[in-house]
C-alpha cells in the first residue's frame, strides 16, 4: 500500500451512512462522508416535526459535528451527481471527482406516487425537514384559513385533513393531527371549532400496521378510531387534486392531504448503471456489494435484498444502520487480509408505533404491549436512539410538557409571508 | 352604544400591539389583532438563532395561542394594504375590510439601506424568523464552501464576515459569530480551521454602541478586540457586493455580510396617507394619536415621538411596549367617559448588550455593569422577558448547555437544497 491509505468514500448521512462511518473507527482507512444536506436526521420522529409538537433542531444534528473527534473522516457538504466505476470516483456538483477505494452507497429513498407523479404537489410526503415544516405550515394554515371562511362547505373543506397510507407513519400522523386540533387549538379561534377538524386516513389494504400483528393492527384501528380518526380500509386513491381525494367510488373534499403511501429509492441504480427493482432498489450481493462490483455497496433503504428465509429486509430505520454496520465490517476484514464474504444476518428487534399521545403497539417478537404502557415504552426507546444528551433532555421535557399542558411550542409558519400563502377556501 | 360593543383594530403583534391588546383586557370592547405572521417574536434574541444557539420555536409563540384565554380577542392572520380613514376601516389582502372604531398601527420597522436597496442582497438584516434562518444558512454554508475550496485567497474572502452597524444588534451579532467560529465549530473541518476566520465590525461612528456610557462604549470596543473582533470605526461604507465591502478608502473582500445598521418604519404613514419623518415614521400627538385622526393611534417602531426633554424615544422593545399600553389605556380611558389627552412619558429601563458568551454591558442609570457580572444580569433578565414558562425553562437550558459544552444545537442548513447552495469561492 506504501503508506497510502484505503480510502472508503460513503454517500449519505443517515441512519446508514453514518453507522457505517462509525464502524470503521480505528480502520486503516481514509473516510469520506458525502451528504447533500449539513445534518443527521432521525427521520422516525420527524410526524412530530410536522405536526408541531417537536422543533426541527431538536432531531437534527450537523454531520460533521457528530464526527467531530474522528480525525479519520472528512464530510463534505456536496450533491453526488453520478459514479464513475471505472475511475473509481464520485462526481459532485461544482467540484472536483472524489476517488474511492471501496465506496458505500446509502442514500435513502424518497417517497413515491405509483406513476401519479402529478400528485406530489396536492400530497406532499414526509422524508427530510423541509417536508416536515411544508406539511407543518399546510396544517397550520389550513386553520387559519378556515377562521377567515365564511362558506360552510369550504370551511369543512379546510378543516378536512386526509392522510394516504395507513403504515406506521400515516397512523402516526392522522393520532398527531387529531390531538393537535382537539388539545393544542382549543380556545384559539373564534369564528371555528377547531375541534370538530375530520381526520381520514385511507389505506388501500384491509389492516392498519399491515406488517404488525393482527392482534396489534387491530388494537390500533380501534384506538384510532376512539380518537375519533375516520379510517377508509380497501380504500384505493383514484384521484387526487387541490380540492380533495377520491378513493373506490367516493369523493372526499380536503384542502389538505399528506402522502405516506409509498417509497422510491434514491437513483443509486442510476448511477451504477444498474438494473433496479420496482421500487427503485440496487439488487445487492449477500455481502451488500454489488454484483459485478466488489468495491461498492448499497446499503439501507437504496438496497434490495432478502434474507435466506425468503423475507424481504424492511426499509426501517434499524435495517439501515445493521446493513451500513455490516459493509463497514466487511471493508475492515479485507483491509485484514479476510476477504470471505460474510453474508449480512439482518436482526428484526421490532414493530413500534404510537396512536396519539396516549397510546402505542410495540411488537418485539418475545413481548407485546400496547396502550398507555406501550406509549411509555415507546418515549423512552425514542429518547435513548436520540444522538446526543441534550437532545435526549430537550426531546423528553417537550413531551413531558405537552404531555401535561396540551401546548406544543412549534407552532411556527415559516417560509415565506404566511398572510399571503393562506389558501382559498374556494 | 345600543349594546355594539366598540370594536378596536391592533395591526400588527410584535411588542407594541400584543401590549396594546394585553392592555384591553377587561375593556368594554371587541378586539381584533392582525397580523401577516402567526408568532409573536422575542426580538432581542434573534442574533442567536441567526448564529444556531437558539432553535426558532425558542423565541417565538403563535399569537392566537398567547391570546386564547381572551374571548374578547380575535385573532387574524393577514396583510394589511391599507387604511380607509373616512369609512373606519383597515383593507387586508383577500378578505372584506375589517371595521374599527379605534385603531392601534404597530406594525414595526425593517432595516433600510440609506437608498441603496441594491444592497439588501448582499447584506441581509435581521429582523424577522427568516432574516434569522437566512443569516444561519449563510453563515455555515460560508465555512461549508471553504472546506471545499483549495484557492487561498478565495478561501479567505468565505471566512471573512463583515457586520455593517456596530449597536446593540452588530456587537452582540459579531462575539456570537466568532465564538461560533471559534468553539462551536472546532474541530468539525479538515481542510480549514474555522478559528482563523475573520469578524470585521465596522461602524460609521466614533464609537460601539454609541448610546450607550462612553465607559461602557469603551469597555464593549476591549472586549470585541480581546475576543478576536476587527473593529473598523469612523468607516462609512461606500459600496457592498457579492465579494466584498468599501469603506472610507479600503476595499475587504467577504463572502458574507451582515447589514446592522439602519431601519425604516413600515408602511403606516402611506396607509394613512401622511408625511412621514427621514425613518418613514409617523409623527403622534403625546397621547400616540395621529394628528387629526384621534381615532387611530402608531405605537412602538412606526411611531416619531419626542419626550418634553426634547430626547426621542428610542426604537427598542420596552419602548414599543410602554406606548402600545400607552395607547391602549387612552382608549380605555375613553370608554370610561375620560377624553383628556393623557400624555405618553417614556421611562427608560436601561440599556444592555452581550459581547460573546461571557461579558455584557447594562447602564440602568442607577446602575452599571460590565464583564461577566452583566452576562448574568442579562441572561436573567432576557429569561424573564420570554413569554411563557416552557420557553423559558428551554432558552435558560440551552444556554446553560452552550456555556459549558460550547456545542451549539440549531446549526441547521434548512431551507432548499443545502449543496446546491454552497457559495462558489470566485
Amino acid at each position: 500500500m506504501s503508506g497510502v491509505k484505503h480510502r472508503v468514500v460513503i454517500v449519505g448521512g443517515g441512519f446508514g451512512g453514518l453507522s457505517a462511518a462509525q464502524t470503521l473507527a480505528g480502520a486503516d482507512a481514509e473516510v469520506t462522508l458525502i451528504d447533500q444536506r449539513n445534518h443527521h436526521l432521525f427521520q422516525p420522529l420527524l410526524y412530530q416535526v410536522a405536526t408541531a409538537s417537536l422543533s426541527t433542531s431538536e432531531i437534527a444534528w450537523p454531520i460533521r459535528s457528530i464526527l467531530r473527534k474522528r480525525g479519520d473522516v472528512r464530510t463534505l457538504l456536496a450533491s453526488v451527481t453520478g459514479v464513475d466505476t471505472v475511475a473509481k470516483t464520485v462526481q459532485i456538483e461544482g467540484g472536483p471527482p472524489v476517488p474511492y477505494d471501496s465506496l458505500i452507497l446509502a442514500t435513502g429513498a424518497r417517497h413515491a406516487y405509483f406513476g401519479h407523479d402529478e400528485w406530489e404537489k396536492f400530497a406532499p410526503g414526509l422524508k427530510t425537514l423541509e417536508d416536515a415544516t411544508t406539511i407543518r405550515r399546510k396544517l397550520l394554515l389550513a386553520f387559519e384559513a378556515a377562521e377567515r371562511e365564511s362558506d360552510p362547505a369550504r370551511r369543512q373543506a379546510l378543516m378536512t385533513f386526509v392522510i394516504i397510507g395507513a403504515g406506521p407513519t400515516g397512523v402516526e400522523l392522522a393520532g398527531a393531527i387529531i390531538e393537535l386540533a382537539k388539545i393544542s387549538l382549543r380556545d384559539n379561534f373564534r369564528a371555528i371549532a377547531p375541534e370538530e377538524a375530520r381526520v381520514v386516513l385511507i389505506e388501500g389494504g384491509q389492516k392498519v400496521l399491515a406488517n404488525f400483528k393482527p392482534e396489534l393492527s387491530e388494537y390500533t384501528l380501534g384506538a384510532l378510531r376512539r380518537l375519533g380518526v375516520e379510517v377508509e380500509l380497501g380504500a384505493a386513491v383514484t384521484s387526487i387534486d387541490a380540492d380533495g381525494v377520491v378513493y373506490g367510488d367516493k369523493r372526499i373534499e380536503a384542502k389538505t392531504v399528506i402522502w405516506a403511501a409509498g417509497v422510491q429509492a434514491s437513483p443509486a441504480a442510476k448511477w451504477l448503471g444498474v438494473e433496479p427493482d420496482r421500487a427503485g432498489r440496487v439488487r445487492v450481493e449477500p455481502d451488500m456489494s454489488v454484483p459485478g462490483l466488489p468495491d461498492v455497496f448499497v446499503v439501507g433503504d437504496t438496497a434490495s435484498i432478502t434474507m435466506p428465509d425468503g423475507k424481504p429486509v424492511p426499509g426501517v430505520g434499524d435495517a439501515a444502520k445493521q446493513s451500513g454496520r455490516h459493509a463497514a465490517n466487511v471493508i475492515k476484514a479485507r483491509l485484514a487480509g479476510d476477504t470471505s464474504a460474510k453474508p449480512f444476518r439482518y436482526k428484526h428487534a421490532g414493530d413500534i408505533a404510537t396512536i396519539g399521545k396516549r397510546a402505542a403497539v410495540i411488537d418485539f417478537g418475545w413481548i407485546r404491549l400496547k396502550g398507555w404502557i406501550a406509549w411509555w415504552a415507546w418515549g423512552l426507546a425514542h429518547i435513548y436512539f436520540l444522538i446526543d444528551t441534550k437532545n435526549r433532555l430537550f426531546v423528553a421535557m417537550s413531551w413531558l410538557w405537552i404531555y401535561l399542558s396540551g401546548q406544543r411550542s412549534a407552532r411556527l409558519i415559516t417560509q415565506g409571508d404566511a398572510a399571503k400563502q393562506v389558501p382559498k377556501g374556494e
